[in-house]
């Protein structure tokens, strides 16, 4: 068994790095913050043992080596960067669980017979820089590298220019580890396993996404002097195409959501009708067909909905990725190691996106979960218990050890 | 008669700075090139004679002497700050045509009896700093300075510190001299005189204004993992609200308008549910009860379409004004003007709010317009012809002179 209040001193210790202002974190990716928390992380991986790796993404691959030198290894990770809102656990604990049951196996003195890699990956949270997963995606051959280098954030820096100026792009080429498996626990962010009094998520599959950056064009004039049939307000673009995403998500549910998260009115003053919105619908399933039929219904009805407000309407995908399939072997070590340790547990379907899911595409993978209050994530309010994230653990450390060998 | 090249010239000039992205300006109150501007037309005042006073607002006063010794002086100006996207002509025509008129006086070497001062109003446009119209509200004794000092603007910069940052706070008590009468020209803002085919509007009354700054409170959450049902989406708020203000102004049109210009998502990220919107109505009308009307609806429907959503609303008042009616002697100068130099003109209602309709409640005052091509203003594209400044300038001279003696 792992120690759970090693791992939680680890998570408090994490989150004083760029600590948000409600008890959560704001360290999103590439910022000074983010650069911190990596050297803590590497600080701590050392003290342990382990030798770093960096690819040219700044995804960073801590080893622990196995016995028989043929082997490939077994991954096991998450990210360590944050909502600007977030939670003290989202993407942290699987970092920091890998992290833990490398100490256990050390204070245990167990060898494994594959390598064990903890891995933490860049730029998951996708707020700072869209698409979500972006390191990961380009480490499972989903994006070009130079066009991951040439996303842009808010205030137009490039991700290859951020990822140098905090000193984290590596030599190693993305994408040429090969690996054994790769396994990922992650809070659930939804409310499912609390509900049903379970301690373990077996994730069997996830959610497809769907991330539509629309633009909204009118034509900014002065809210005062400008008569009410000269107007053309973006403004009713956002509004009208909203309420259209919730009432295409609700036909959908509970097989499927959608919302916007994100809006930028411009110019944004008071007196002025918006000349431009842009906003991005965010639309999730774990079934394709509904997921590509969400889009397609928005792409029928947002235009004519814009062309009746007289303003123009452009949609444009930003981030999608198909519903994942988890590898059976994986997901069956992981059930058995839940079984085996005797946690209350259920198969679940993941409602968020990780890196799991691409890399679920170049080696076999699977996903544990842990339940967290309320269901709630990307609020700094997230929590989770101190038994949770052990057990958690508990079960990672099981079914890797299981799939590494001792 | 004036020199319209000389003031065209002058126009053009003083557009160099802060210049916009699309032809026109971003000269915000209070930022460097506010400062920048208030120094050249500094410059070009102290080269025709006048001489400068400034009050504890920043409102910049420069006096051409008058004849007679116990005269109170005829003001004429508008303002120098713009819209984040603003043209060349809201307000700075206004100001640089008082300038205009006092190189015209010299040229042919008039004196008047009373004393000419040309102002120049600090935040006019209220889009870095709510209110609109700002230093010439406290003149009038609407705001009481103190509190003037404590807007913020969007970065939560103090009005009073970036006064003193620019270096343009000066020691004159604001609101304490006396007007024998204040004129200002400025572009409509609106299509009327170019539709009639007017070359001069007598503005004889102006809409009254409610800024109501809303704030709708959802729950942030995960737009991927966060079942339909139990999503508190703030973003909905704002979309429902942004139709009902639109519905509001339609059934009160054509005597009133309504839109939201402003819109900050909290926290603007393409995974979270909105947590929060915070956004400005701005409802007009030339008639109070309208005006109050329209208010009193938003206030009794939107708290229902908020509570259907399970989110919460709260709204305040961050602007307002009564509609104005302007002095029937200055207004009347003002038309003899215009019919004496043989300008087409009309009597017209202002959209928008001045400075003039501050001042009206203090000493006699009454407003010009010129018309602007396509009705189009608070946007870089706003455009006007130097027939039509030229115009708006000689009746504002005549109409000066008229009313100081000579
Ligand atoms: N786990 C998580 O929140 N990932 C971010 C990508 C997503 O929005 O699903
Ligand atoms: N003239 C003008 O645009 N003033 C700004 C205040 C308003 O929105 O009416």
């Amino acid at each position: 068994r792992i120690n759970p209040d090693r791992l939680w001193d680890s998570l408090m210790e994490m989150a004083k790095i760029g600590p948000g202002v409600a008890g959560g974190n704001n360290r999103q990716t590439l910022t000074d913050e983010d650069g911190e928390g990596r050297h803590l992380f590497r600080k701590w991986c050392e003290q342990a043992g382990l030798t770093m790796g960096v690819d040219t993404m700044g995804n960073m691959f801590m080893t622990r080596p196995g016995t028989d030198p043929d082997a490939l290894p077994v991954y096991v990770g998450s990210h360590l960067d944050t909502q600007p809102t977030g939670g003290k656990y989202d993407g942290v604990l699987g970092v920091l669980a890998g992290l833990e049951l490398v100490r256990t196996l050390n204070d245990l003195d167990i060898k494994t017979r594959h390598p064990i890699v903890v891995v933490n990956w860049t730029n998951e949270e996708g707020t700072r820089f869209a698409p979500a997963m972006l390191a990961s995606g380009v480490f499972a051959g989903v994006h070009e590298q130079d066009w991951a280098y040439d996303r842009v954030d808010a205030k137009g820096k490039r991700f290859g220019d951020e990822l140098e100026r905090i000193g984290w792009k590596g030599d190693e080429e993305v994408g040429a580890r090969k690996m054994h498996a790769l396994f990922e626990l992650h809070i659930e962010q939804g409310p499912i396993l609390e509900a049903k009094g379970k301690d373990i998520g077996v994730v069997t599959h996830g959610q497809g996404l769907r991330w539509v950056q629309c633009t909204v064009t009118g034509k900014e004039s002065h809210t005062g002097s400008t008569p009410m049939p000269m107007r053309l307000n973006a403004g009713r673009g956002l509004a009208q195409i909203t309420e259209l995403v919730h009432q295409i998500a609700m036909d959908n549910a509970p097989n499927a959501v959608g919302a916007i998260g994100h809006i930028d009115i411009y110019p944004n003053s008071r007196n002025i009708i918006p000349g431009k919105a842009v906003f991005t619908i965010d639309f999730r399933s774990h079934e394709l067909d509904t997921l590509n039929g969400m889009v397609d219904r928005l792409m029928a009805e947002a235009p004519k909905l814009c062309d009746a407000l007289g303003v123009g309407f452009e949609a444009e995908i930003v981030g999608q990725f198909d519903p994942p399939e988890f590898d059976h072997g994986c997901v069956k070590a992981i059930r058995d190691a839940a079984e085996r340790l005797g946690y209350s547990h259920m198969d679940i379907i993941s409602g968020a996106g990780h890196d799991a899911c691409w890399i679920n595409r170049v080696a076999p993978t699977a996903m544990v979960m842990c339940p967290c209050v309320d269901g709630l994530s990307h609020n700094e309010a997230e929590e989770i218990t101190r038994e949770w994230a052990g057990a958690g653990c508990d079960v990672l450390m099981h079914a890797v050890v299981e799939t590494a060998g001792v």
